[in-house]
């Protein structure tokens, strides 16, 4: 049994609107983050997706689903976000635990609700990979050049760009080696996680990168809805 | 003295429009190196800039800057660049040389053809530094995690995303500087060079890093011109 946990829960300040978190922003005619549900309840591998939100949107993000997504209601659920990002993830593995009693090699998919252009191809294969080895991440090959600097101020080195990749969601792991690798944390380790990957690679885990796409981009400022409009334009023709 | 040399040698094949580059592509009515090179012109401490484009485009961009950079054109030349960026650096470097006689404390600002919204600040920080250091660079902090992997397969590390810096342009050097290291390195090591950044690096030089912008993209794929639409609307309100 595979499980989705969809990150939903941050505020959107960045996007200028700060009464509407993002996820909850139109995007041709449809919620952001009902575009990025569709995908999962179309996936039948797929057994049961939580929606993690902020606590004052949990009615209207269940509103949204009955409203959009009614045949596939009974696969969707709605449960409020924690505080950081590391909360909000332990409280949807602590939610899948409670509600569905998976076992231990059930696949938990993460994914960024506000990043609504990941296929089926990028769910299946995070689960194949989550399954085969401890954890996976979605990744895309660095477009720019990165280099890294220590002090903020001089190079320290450029690695070559074939080497760097930026990091997407779906982020997917066994729920077992997730216990067990959050279990070898302290608390302040565990506040300081941002995301799935880094404590399997905090924990010794080998993370698998599964191929991500340009497309799969993160709407987080107004920039990225007239890229977002772009991307629909250009899949449309 | 200080010039700046403009990087437009690219065929463009990313566009879909293959039959011309991407920096006479017209944004907000104007081809998007006219926009470039307006900053350019506008700054009063690059005494000539010269802009690197196909041999086949050169006549089409000096008619281009005629049209619409009429009062500048003294300030602009145009001349062939290479089959490589760093032949199309090399090539600059000489024009330059050739052309302008400058000292070898002079500043040579390089900058891709295709950001138009690099602002004159960013330009005049540039000079700053290169005259400072060896050489500085163009750099904005990764808004994306990143993560390492020499094989393409596993996550070798995940670099605190504070250390890590996307590179923009200008990039820019001494020319003094530039010659040295470019003497240190064979044909070979010359040829794999992508940006100029890398030739001092490379050679164990100091490179400071000026700060960039969220804005300052690299325009190479149709989704870009939406982005940059909506950068324009912003910068209009």
């Amino acid at each position: 049994m595979n499980y989705a946990a969809i990150m939903a829960g941050g505020s959107g300040s960045r996007m200028g609107v700060t009464d509407v978190p993002k996820q909850f922003i139109a995007l041709d005619g449809l919620p952001i983050i009902i575009h990025t549900l569709k995908v999962f309840a179309d996936c039948e591998q797929i057994e049961k997706t939580v929606v993690m939100c902020p606590n004052a949107w949990v009615d209207y993000t269940r509103g949204l689903i009955d409203a959009h997504l009614a045949p596939y209601s009974q696969k969707l659920y709605v449960a409020p976000g924690g505080a950081t990002r590391n909360e909000t993830l332990e409280k949807a593995v602590d939610y899948i635990c409670r509600a569905f009693s998976p076992d231990s090699g059930s696949v938990i998919v993460t994914h960024d609700a506000v990043r609504p252009f990941l296929t089926g191809r990028m769910i299946t294969e995070n689960i194949k990979y989550a399954s085969l080895y401890a954890a996976c991440g979605t990744v895309f090959n660095a477009t720019d050049t990165v280099v890294l600097s220590a002090d903020g101020r001089f190079i320290d080195s450029s690695p070559d760009r074939s080497t760097v990749f930026n990091c997407q969601t779906p982020q997917s792991f066994r729920l077992g080696e997730y216990l067990d690798s959050l279990s070898k944390l302290e608390k302040s380790e565990r506040d300081a996680l941002t995301d799935a990957c880094s404590l399997f690679t905090l924990t010794g885990k080998k993370v698998y990168m599964v191929q991500g796409s340009a497309e799969n981009i993160k709407i987080t400022r107004p920039a990225d809805i007239q890229t977002a409009m772009g991307i629909i334009k250009t899949r449309s023709v």
